[in-house]
């Protein structure tokens, strides 16, 4: 592959970058370049309120939803310090929070409802609602590939979505539900298995669905449909999408469910000390790019790894070569000698 | 701990940013401040040659050494590029290279002889060199430090050095060799076998060796000495160590093996897929923080790691609080029902 001659001239052991070269070729590989202009990202938050907090799975009020938001898209929490310090571009989107946001505040109003339906006793929503927010998802992605956009980013905010993301996750890949639930911000022993009672009735309930739309549908929550949908978008676009914890995996495993050659673009930034997370890159066979027991969501998993993600563009795209620094050429020294260490890889 | 106080006022569920908030801790303790101001890091780049190189244990010719010293001198290379795109001063510094270097490169000369001695008939060094080799790492500590340097990174450029690595490595810690032995810069398997060869030979030669100063000596190389003094110096100052892959974490050790206290300072960067590096990891009892598969040196570990550090003290300093965001304090709600997830890390 051209991409490979390229890293093989950069003044280096050959593969001495390891992982950092790997990197670099995939996004070549998306972006259909060989040298690709580095474009800021853009990370889309997508928050949404999830009526199961009525079963009492989250140890946070639901008004942290809303109050969130606010403070995201003023420059604050998080994400929002991680975003202005690494140049990622943050837009904070309502697509279901029960919370009627003043005017003049910077949030993008695509509400679906205020909030989903309680999945112990409902679909958390409707066929037509699903389809409204996936469409979001795709539409916000679009808006921005016709800006210039070309690396996305996803982050959530939803008092209660881990509940609804380990619910997805037994229901997708019939793990056990304790292989799916953590604490998500700060559930105790009792609260965890508390939780993990709540999605097993659930999965009772709505009984064994196969179709991923189905699932989705009947364990919401409308900000991981509205990433599932962006990610779909960001693919069809050959964007990359730069994949964050565990309710944007989960995401991206029913983006994968729904078109599989959506993986092709997707770089998994972290994996996350919450609940099924490491079971999750397992089953979608894939390794992240760093493990730091974040367990935040937002997106900051992946805003904290894009300076790593960025660096190796620019040691590919920048570094000089063998000739230009005035250094023997010891990879074509051993390749000449029949030495190329792809072979051990 | 105060700085715990601080993190848990944050706008964000108890420990969620998971080891930025552990790494930042640590900082903090090292740095013996609260509120540290952030100064950019130093990285010091010792290169030097070897004479085992006679025996064949390099794929790479030895003008490799100094023709790199000149590139990254220059900003060329992986070093020079990455500590340009992350803010970090690099030195060069000339502590055994087989060359002349030409007036006017900005590489500091403190060569100490012109490579060290073969080690599988000779010590690599003598007593009189290895002091002052180390005393070179303290002094240059020391000057950047009275100029404002506070944060310290580690790199070394020298064809041959993973193979006095490797045999440190055996000596220190009585691993077998073969489990201390990597494909350097471009060895295929027969050419690691050589390696592990000489290397079990000079083990021989030289006899077991306890105290770490004679085993320094005996093995070399400068370079590597040099950053054991480098690393001791800035311990003594409680300034902050990025740690580099193999090489470097092979000076640390014997930088603890001489003054058990310095490890306080260290914060390992990077694991490395060269030879005996995650085995000396364990050995240490230490977690990287990124495993990246570089096996390039230079401190290319350490630099690329540099933002995913800064970032964890960037949050610690500037992000909001509950109060000022304006956001309910679960944190506070929890700890008053008595749940503080520190209990369960």
């Amino acid at each position: 592959m051209e991409a490979w001659r390229i890293w093989d001239n950069k003044v280096k052991p050959q593969l001495s970058l390891g992982r950092l070269e790997y990197l670099a070729v995939e996004i070549v590989e998306m972006l259909g370049s060989l040298h690709p202009a580095i474009t800021r990202p853009k990370l889309l938050l997508f928050a949404a309120d999830h009526g199961i907090v009525a079963e009492g799975v989250s140890s946070s009020p639901q008004e942290i939803t809303w109050q969130q938001c606010v403070n995201f898209a003023q420059g604050g929490g998080a994400i929002g310090l991680i975003c202005n310090a690494n140049n990622i571009d943050l837009e904070v989107i309502d697509v279901g929070v029960a919370h009627k946001f003043e005017p003049g505040i910077p949030i993008v109003d695509r509400k679906i409802a205020w909030g989903t339906q309680n999945f112990l006793s409902h679909a958390a929503m409707s066929g037509e609602q699903l389809y409204k927010v996936l469409k979001v998802g795709v539409d916000l992605v679009e808006d921005s590939v016709a800006r210039g956009y070309r690396i996305f980013a996803f982050g959530e905010m939803g008092i209660g979505n881990t509940t609804s993301a380990s619910a997805l996750m037994a229901a997708l890949t019939s793990f056990e539900v304790t292989q799916c639930c953590g604490r998500g911000a700060g559930l105790d022993d009792r609260g965890v298995a508390h939780k993990c009672k709540v999605i097993g009735d659930a999965l009772q309930f709505h009984g064994k669905l196969t179709d991923p739309l189905e699932i989705l549908r009947a364990y919401g929550g409308f900000e991981i449909a509205a990433i599932t949908g962006g990610m779909l978008g960001a693919a069809s676009r050959r964007a990359v999408i730069l994949v964050d914890g565990f309710i944007a995996s989960m995401a991206a495993a029913f983006a994968i469910a729904i078109e599989p050659f959506a993986q092709q673009y997707m770089v998994f930034c972290h994996e996350s000390g919450e609940g099924g997370h490491p079971l999750l890159l397992k089953y979608l066979g894939v390794e992240p790019l760093l493990s730091l027991k974040m367990r935040l969501g937002e997106g900051t998993g992946a805003a904290v790894a894009w300076p790593i993600i960025r660096q190796s563009l620019d040691l590919y795209l920048n570094m000089n070569s063998f000739s230009s620094a005035k250094v023997t050429d010891s990879v074509a020294m051993l390749k000449q000698q029949g030495v190329d260490l792809h072979e051990y890889e």
